[in-house]
């Protein structure tokens, strides 16, 4: 261990992301800033087997009040929990994703200093979330409840518009804020001089459409230089990102928000 | 004018609330803060005519790539002007409603003093804004550029998921909220003794939901005792709402996030 990461492992508390195991999901938003950041965290559902992982589902118990803690209960997964950060000394537990980004990323440098910055940063995340949440009604706009094979038709329809409506609306708005950042972020970074919160979420919306409409986007990358010529690429090779995106750590896409049904896809 | 109202005007900063003339809708959620905490404000929209909502479009045009005072681009209104607090002395303008409820909460005095608890308010913001928007997308399932008619069926399969399984389990989840935090708030305020935007948002969307749902909603009143018992006819008399809900500021709920079709609620 270098001396400045035994430096940090002694001053940053043990954030656990309390998440579903095996899938990327919403969770990934909050690795990509703790990776960014070199910060250590556990994952209990990954690393402890189903003791983790029934420790993760209690928070989002449909009995549960609140925990021992005084956290009120978790609507779903994730959750953040940092043990002394709360009441008292206690444990603190967060949820809510942009909730989760937003606290992490003053504490591990990623935030940008600037109080008008750090709120443009912020509206940049949750429209970036958005877009995560309208990228996963996109195969389920009938219900969460329901197979996608289930509501096949409707979602045929709901991808159409996605593709021919939303994806070039919200690109587009991502697009021009990065042309109005140039001049302090030379279009890699969306808010500022620097990485943050706000590049590593649009960052990992892209690469999940990169999987889950592969041919809509290749399709539209001309209309979008700066997020496909400098953005894209410049991010995944960032210190902390480009070794974690090449480690095991990183999981694979597969059935969770960003889910690969050709039929879905631009023909 | 009373002297602390004078003093109030004199001391804070002249805030602007960017958004749609005519219809509640996510500005309700910014509106009910500024109101419940005593603090003026202006709509240019509804105020200055064509030229006051054609500033507010101008925020989020297609090619606008920021203003002139060094604001990004806004993706979709609610926005809030804040003249004064950007950078350099100049306006501030921030976009997407739970930033603009975390950035006025706590310079209005309606977020709680405590970090945890100020976390967890924004926690619950989030998750009512979510459900929020689940509602808009029961009568639009299909893609926000048809008309209702034209995705009617979806809707019809949609809404039928919405009411039997996403309501109850919202509404389960603020119960629960309520019931572990009903020492300090007696089943009246979602976090800590008093009121905060977690209570306003939330109290929003089931007031907008007894408009969209009401037989869907009374037919389940008794399954969320605190909720209907005493968070809702509670934080209807809290000062400053009280007068607002009275007054004719408060718009009509018509075709917007929350719209009433028959057909769409429980039978």
């Amino acid at each position: 261990m270098s001396a400045p990461e035994a430096k940090r492992q002694r001053t940053q508390p043990p954030y656990e992301l309390l998440y579903h195991p095996g899938i990327p999901g919403r969770g990934e938003y909050i690795r990509l800033v703790l990776e960014a950041a070199g910060t250590p965290y556990s994952e209990p559902a990954r690393e402890k087997g189903k003791a983790g992982y029934d420790a993760v589902l209690a928070t989002c118990s449909p009995t549960s009040t609140g925990d021992a803690d005084g956290n009120p209960p978790v609507f779903a997964p994730p959750a953040l929990r940092v043990p002394g950060a709360g009441k008292d000394g206690r444990a603190l537990v967060i949820s809510q994703t942009p909730n989760i980004l937003q606290y992490l990323a003053p504490k591990v440098g990623l935030a940008p200093a600037d109080e008008a910055d750090a709120l443009h940063a912020n509206q940049i995340v949750l429209t970036a979330l958005d877009l995560s949440n309208e990228t996963h009604d996109s195969h389920h706009p009938i219900a969460v409840s329901l197979y996608y094979e289930d509501q096949k038709d409707a979602a045929k329809q709901r991808a159409k518009d996605f593709r021919e409506n939303r994806i070039p609306k919200f690109f587009s708005y991502f697009e021009r804020s990065l042309k109005g950042n140039e001049e302090s972020g030379g279009g890699k970074y969306l808010v500022g001089d620097k990485l943050s919160h706000a590049d590593t979420t649009f960052w990992q919306v892209i690469d999940g459409l990169l999987f889950a409409f592969p041919k809509e986007l290749e399709a539209r990358k001309g209309e979008f230089p700066l997020i496909f010529g400098k953005f894209y690429p410049g991010i995944k090779e960032e210190k902390g990102l480009k070794e974690y995106l090449a480690s095991d750590r990183r999981l694979k896409y597969s059935q969770g928000l960003y889910r690969h049904y050709p039929e879905l896809d631009r023909e």
